[in-house]
């Protein structure tokens, strides 16, 4: 708590005070442009990885990214969402899944979690889906690449199930909202993105409609 | 979504090419110590605020920091909760919420919300003793200052909910965790705690132990 | 009764004694090669519209045709589908709305219901995205039409909800189903099909592969 | 789904045009004298067997033809039962096992359908009062025999459960509904009703009260 | 407080001592003959009105006495009473309403209780059978009398409740489970009962069976 | 039943007839000071060991004196504290366990549980902090000893969960509420009472205040 307590002394020291004019506009209220779907890992830290400044991002965390379908849960999830597209008009979704995530792990072996963490083997039934359609199409993999895999699919369930949400499913309709599936690697330090036309994770910029890039993004070594 | 992309770029650029032994350390797995509970309002951002690298703040998100009771429902919070003190051995949780807080300013109309956003309105349930109490007790109060309070007792009164999983409660036992009810205030970029003795917010170096105060903390100025 | 009683014994007279083969096959087990999806509607008899034979369809009713998205209940749709995918090996899901439908007509004066048929209205929830979807994007209909849109919007509504299970979203993966959205027309007796290329209802003649369609099909008149 | 397409076809220039008055008045509204609650089975044609029309039966079909007790789950048997009893006015209920049922058979293995198809498991909790009633009091049975119990007496554990719908206790109340339980006997294509004062499933036209018969079901051979 | 803790010494001076021998054999274990289900109201003593030993009843009381019907909630009198027949063997279940009831009161008043009382406005769905029965019959009644009907109708439809119940349903298969319907007035001290074949609340000894009344209950005044 | 019904007549003719001012009294309404929650255990009597009189205690009986966390289930317990705290005003809540409690034996082999009796095994759920704290510092203990430790924990993990609902914690808020923790003894018939300074359980009159010990509570002998 030391460390924490010390580190809300520099913030308000040398961040604050650096920062006037921010913390003056967001106190008259928030316009983040994107939601931000991630997992709890300590390791992902939406804001750093995107470089985005506060205000910007508004975040759901928690085990293994999950979104449970609409009417499934009256968790924290759905409500969420309601009021990030409704209230605050965010036309951008971004699911990211990570590297070594513990929640997938956990998919991998869910039956011990039964006894030992039920709460944990109860809320990865929303994660039911990956580990189903893994089990039934890749039984040849196993490791770190059958974690690879779980990870990569998991994402696109969690967006399944996300399209199940009265407000994603209206805003969808009309092209005002776009969803997003990232997964991020945590010893790279780097993020692909699902590209649904070739139906492969690939690099985000590569996403970009043509007219949103510059030169900078394409000369910019990775 | 273009910012973000560059964004992305750069990280990867300046900060993952300057921290290799961090990133390295990283992928070994993860050790969290605290595990912080806040709302998704894109104006919190707990590891700039308490300026911890990556690895060290496990992070819960949802809108209006809310953790239902054990068995409330079958949500993330609960499971990771359970993941984080049972399977990552964390012995400090921070509630956090903060000021200006939108699901704070729902529970203040909270009857508008059953049509309009009926999964924000089921999910302030959660809540509700939050808004009883304030209700029951601070009547005479208004605007700011009835937001600010619903506010403060309402990280109290998810602290009670926190208190009834197993795993909280067994751990809470013998002393094996603590639990800090903070409020962060967006517009001076400080945070306040709660002292369950003078049952007051207050700054929260004060809440250390004597042993665990230096020079830097005293002398330093807020 | 009595007309239903009647009936019984008519068909073991005239229907039972000239298919004595089917009767036999039938004792050795059930092959359906599709679950049909429909609303209990009276007016809405599934072998009779598509002419097909005792064991060819495995079929499922109820008010509204409608899909609870997975986890949403523990339901008989849910368990059906997962029956008839997994048990049975079907690969072919038909989601049939019909015009007229009473359901629909709810959807459209919920806030009435929910006094008048409670669980109508909780029922509805499952439908609340078409109803939202409606409501954002066809403000400018009513009557018959703005029915039909919704009874229309529907089906593709509980096509989503379907794809949040994990069997279907596993045999999905790899092609190995296919679901069609049809509306039936109760006044003539006609079936239009979703068309996913053209986003439009359309004769369902027009979907199969060109391999499939032979003189009949072309030739004969509607 | 070529044959299915063509069947439409059929349907449509054969039975359509052929019933042009029929459809005229259906489409003025529908008229059902009966909820005809049944399983999902492919092999089991309500309409078909009961040789009734177009417009006379109003159906729930799921496997087992289960109807979980009011407020278990917010499913669609509830809701289809409250809307054709009080919107509609239907004054006779029909809950209708059948031999060779597949979900009798899965409450014969229960445990083993946990792991492997877990929805179909947890539905089946709505039969539990059947299995355990066979188990405590019909051990010395088995196969076939077992099973043909087991159906019969599930279709009265679902008559239990249909009890509790508030619609339902009211309209009893005052002898303004009827509830009967068959059984459909898929190889010979005949019916068994139950009789409430001999606790025995007989032929349905014994049922009928002595003025209510006819020569035409005197004479009629089975 | 005090008066309980003075209660407390009074009943271990006065009455342990004096019944050593019973409570002697009370630590050995229970062996309860009778379940008495009734409401939570401080002038419903079970025992007292009973006159029934330390050990005879077994008892569940809740606001209502109301008994959901199963898998309608994960609550505590499912369990109770599975515990009861299952583990202690009881065969006789009285269900016992009272006069002056405070739940039934709420019935009568259910909308207004929505945002009053939620936890009560919720409870109460586990009556509404008996609500919609007696607003479907009884317009006509108001005040005490519609109170009364209201009470007495709702005993019987808590007893519809209780059958859903596995082990319910198979005791009362073989006649190993009596049931009865009982209704306390609070005024006179007095109880009647249901009976079946008058459909009416009768003296309770009038339900005994010939050979079980001796002199006593015929001669002695009421 | 028989020993019942003489015991029905019993309490008309020798209880009532003796004390009709006090039944006139509780004709007007009832004003209970106490809300007392306890087992359902045939050997625990409330009002006998309390020596209270008609009217003085509300009572919650269930399997264990369970409490489900607020919102974790729709039962009778939550429904029926918001009764006795907000409608009768009551400021007093005692929780009540007692020696060699069932449900606390079921807590000890819970796993057996699952299939044996499921409704027990669920509800145990809201035992289950009870359970794992025990587990996880009380392993060295067995037996009667073990037991005794978890029914103590019992009623404080209830005390828990009870402070979760809105109306508790609003009421607790202000020190309008005070809740104890009792163990009943039954083979001794005594009480002690947990109290929160020395983390033990004492003998209750030990927790009055100073001004509330009279004579007759410091001389009388126990
Ligand atoms: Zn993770
Ligand atoms: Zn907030
Ligand atoms: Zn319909
Ligand atoms: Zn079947
Ligand atoms: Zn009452
Ligand atoms: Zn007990």
């Amino acid at each position: 708590m030391k460390k924490l307590i010390k580190g809300l002394r520099q913030f308000k020291a040398k961040y604050v005070s650096t920062h006037q004019e921010l913390f003056e506009q967001l106190s008259q209220g928030q316009k983040p442009r994107v939601l931000f779907v991630t997992c709890s890992d300590s390791r992902v830290d939406p804001n750093l990885i995107t470089q985005a400044e506060l205000g910007e991002l508004f975040v759901i965390r928690n085990a293994g990214n999950i979104i449970p379908p609409y009417g499934a849960t009256n968790g924290g999830e759905g409500a969420t969402i309601e009021y990030a597209v409704q209230a605050l008009g965010i036309r951008q979704i971004i699911v990211c899944g990570h590297s070594h995530c513990g929640a997938m792990k956990g998919l991998l072996k869910l039956y011990s979690l039964r006894d030992e963490m039920p709460l944990v083997h109860d809320w990865l039934k929303y994660a039911e889906a990956t580990r189903r359609l893994v089990k039934d199409h890749y039984s040849q993999y196993e490791g770190e690449e059958l974690l690879e895999i779980m990870t990569a699919e998991n994402v696109l369930t969690q967006i399944e199930n996300l399209r199940t949400y009265p407000i994603v499913r209206s805003k969808l309709y009309q092209g005002q909202l776009n969803i997003y599936a990232w997964i991020y690697n945590i010893e790279k330090g780097e993020v692909f993105a699902f590209d649904p036309e070739s139906h492969a994770y690939v690099l985000p910029q590569s996403q970009l409609k043509t007219d949103e890039i510059d030169e900078t993004l394409l000369t910019e070594d990775l």
